[in-house]
């Protein structure tokens, strides 16, 4: 694309270095920047910076944070004495959304997987044994994806929290609500009729 | 979503003003952003502010330009005696994109339309006469819609326009290349069989 302006074509590389967006989609978002005043230009820059500059992990449980304690970690109102340990922020941010769920988190940064190189000295583990060992961790619960990486991690863990006799459980694996059951993989439906629940409950 | 952060939350609402991202996209945006380096955000930040900053309008053509000239505008080699009017830049740039075309051009900024209430005042029509009123235009290419309104637009600007006995053209509609018969629609196959090449043009 021939832009006849260098101030453009910056402005369009820039965008179009995010993933998922491709010159032409650059080009438009350039375009509608270019049709607002530039005091949108200036605050969407300004948001993005300070962003940038600002953000924090959380010395607790590792997530993205504007203190030293993430608001989850800082929230005296939420249970302190349940973990949920998430592969990433993502997971985390799903769990959040459920608005099911009123304990605390412990992003691990991902999964053990040897394939990637990644192995428990590159993930959050020995800051979770830490937090446990402290005595105030009831309950841990592993949100971790039902994969081979998964099942692996969530086993390394268990061994390594086990000798602090807190209590670990896994989030419920099933059928989908509202999904049809002839479209549920066999593994899964397998699994819900081992795990099946007594009516009523 | 909880995003358990303002700094993420402020960032994600700003890329989410932004014409086709959502809310998801734009926390995969911010996330993105979070895995490069501070260095990366403030380059992308800069690039969208100096555009925005330093952009003007080409004082000739009306096309974005870093200079009081755009770059077409500015450029001695390109033939200053034909004068291609398009409605917007994204024509601009399409046309300019095919590189089959080495005149100059004049924005009008969009087409006479009664219905969204834009006049020929509304429009770069009197710069686009005076240009042509100089004597060192000789063809004026109309690259306009094809639809009632540019129609009406480029019925005005010729009747502006012949005044000065600049040669005044339309570029070709026809089937595209590669296009199927079948698919072309009706007007513009009965207009292709009127305004027919010779063989061998």
């Amino acid at each position: 694309m021939n832009f006849s302006s260098k101030l453009i074509e910056k402005a369009v590389d820039a965008f179009a270095t995010l993933p998922g967006i491709g010159r032409k989609t650059a080009l438009r978002l350039v375009l509608h920047l270019l049709k607002q005043d530039k005091t949108v230009t200036e605050q969407f820059s300004t948001a993005l910076v300070n962003m940038r500059e600002g953000i924090r992990e959380c010395t607790q449980c590792h997530n993205l944070a504007d203190e030293d304690l993430c608001q989850i970690c800082a929230d005296t109102r939420r249970d302190h004495s349940m973990l949920c340990v998430v592969e990433t922020i993502r997971d985390l941010m799903a769990i959040e959304d459920t608005g099911q769920y009123r304990g605390l988190y412990h992003l691990l940064g991902g999964i053990i997987s040897p394939i990637e190189g990644i192995g428990p000295a590159d993930l959050n583990i020995d800051s979770l044994v830490e937090r446990v060992q402290t005595g105030a961790v009831k309950e841990v619960i592993m949100a971790i994806s039902p994969t081979i990486e998964g099942e692996t991690t969530v086993y390394y863990l268990a061994k390594k929290l086990q000798p602090t006799g807190v209590q670990l459980s896994s989030i419920a694996r099933g059928v989908s609500f509202g999904g049809d059951l002839e479209y549920a993989d066999e593994i899964t439906l397998g699994r819900s009729i081992v795990a099946r629940i007594p009516y009523g409950q």
